[in-house]
């Protein structure tokens, strides 16, 4: 079996898939994570964390979206909204963040020969968006049928989404299952020195772990 | 009528879409050139050069894909082959460079409020990249409509692709009769200080200059 990568954030749903990768193949997944110039910076280096525990290749891609702007996450002038404040797609949205990450993750597969993309998206427990969800997963692998290499000789490179219709809960309790670092992790949009406990992103992680009936070991 | 985005890379084939989406707008639309540790780098002095002609502003995002290799465009230790030396896709292709542009490019044109993404693909007189032919550009069609805001909230930003059916004599045609700077193009897959005239790219202009029955205005 050729090799796995996983787009890694160094929060909790990517973390569980790189456990889940690292235990399907039984090597180390290379683990993709993009400097885009996130406000929440923390989890670069929770990503190499994550990626350490698992002796897997690290590969930090720059791309600062913040040259063009349109985000809460990564325009410091665009305050990030506590959980609650709005509704419809919150201000955290990146324009297009999954396309792009995951286009740079089929090239990259593919310079590599590797045979899946794992990425943690989720659309149920989620902030709303529209890159999270099924039917955008669906047409991303329309692009990998049409658009490579691989994709046109043979068999495109796959895209996994283990965790697409798990509930937060259920991630966090399929984490604990399967051994992930959850303690290394980092979910909060804020970039301060502790998770905020307030947007979105961490409520959304405290609820997952309360209804786990498990404290969340990132907090203790 | 809002702005459109040109992905301009300082050949032919973009020069000329420039031409068409600056007069169909009647306002410069937005170029984004791609700095991905390509060879060619003459390209880009190139692509400035068109944006100049136009008055437009020049958006240069630097996403270097030599750091995971797999192109002879991007990896100096592959050879750029002279033109009809191989069958099938050649070592010039890069993995997913067009899933990359055009999802950056949705990006952009989302963040910016713009209604429109040009690209110059061509299936015709090309290389036989996957990534420049119709079926590739519907399925993108699909992820700007699921995994946009833009796309899930109202109409999703239009991939726009004029010359995807031309042949390169009826693409250097429309340049001139809509007075794209042809002069100011680069199209030499090596990265010397002339066109090498062997290469994929340069057989293919040849041949598309000489169909027209025009001689290249970039060799004189």
């Amino acid at each position: 079996m050729a090799g796995h990568l996983v787009v890694l954030s160094g929060g909790l749903d990517s973390t569980v898939c790189m456990a889940l990768a690292a235990e399907e193949t039984g090597t180390p997944p290379l683990a993709l994570t993009f400097d885009y110039g996130q406000r929440h910076r923390t989890e670069l280096d929770r990503a190499a964390g994550v990626a350490g525990h698992y002796g897997a290749e690290h590969l930090v891609v720059r791309l600062d979206t913040s040259a063009w702007g349109g985000s809460a996450l990564t325009d410091g002038s665009i305050d990030v909204p506590d959980a609650g404040s709005s509704d419809g797609i919150p201000v955290t949205y990146v324009p297009a963040r999954n396309s792009i990450f995951l286009a740079v993750a089929l090239g990259v597969a593919e310079a590599r020969g590797l045979d899946a993309v794992w990425i943690g998206v989720n659309a149920i427990d989620y902030s709303g968006y529209p890159d999270c969800r099924p039917e955008f997963i669906e047409a991303f692998r329309g692009v990998a049928a049409t658009g490579q290499k691989r994709g046109v000789e043979g068999d495109p490179i796959a895209l996994r989404t283990p965790l697409i219709e798990c509930t937060k809960s259920q991630i966090v309790r399929l984490g604990i299952e399967h051994g992930a670092p959850l303690h290394l992790t980092w979910s909060c949009y804020r970039g301060g020195e502790y998770p905020c406990g307030t947007c979105d992103a961490c409520v959304l992680r405290a609820r997952g772990f309360d209804g786990a009936g498990i404290a969340d070991p990132a907090l203790t």
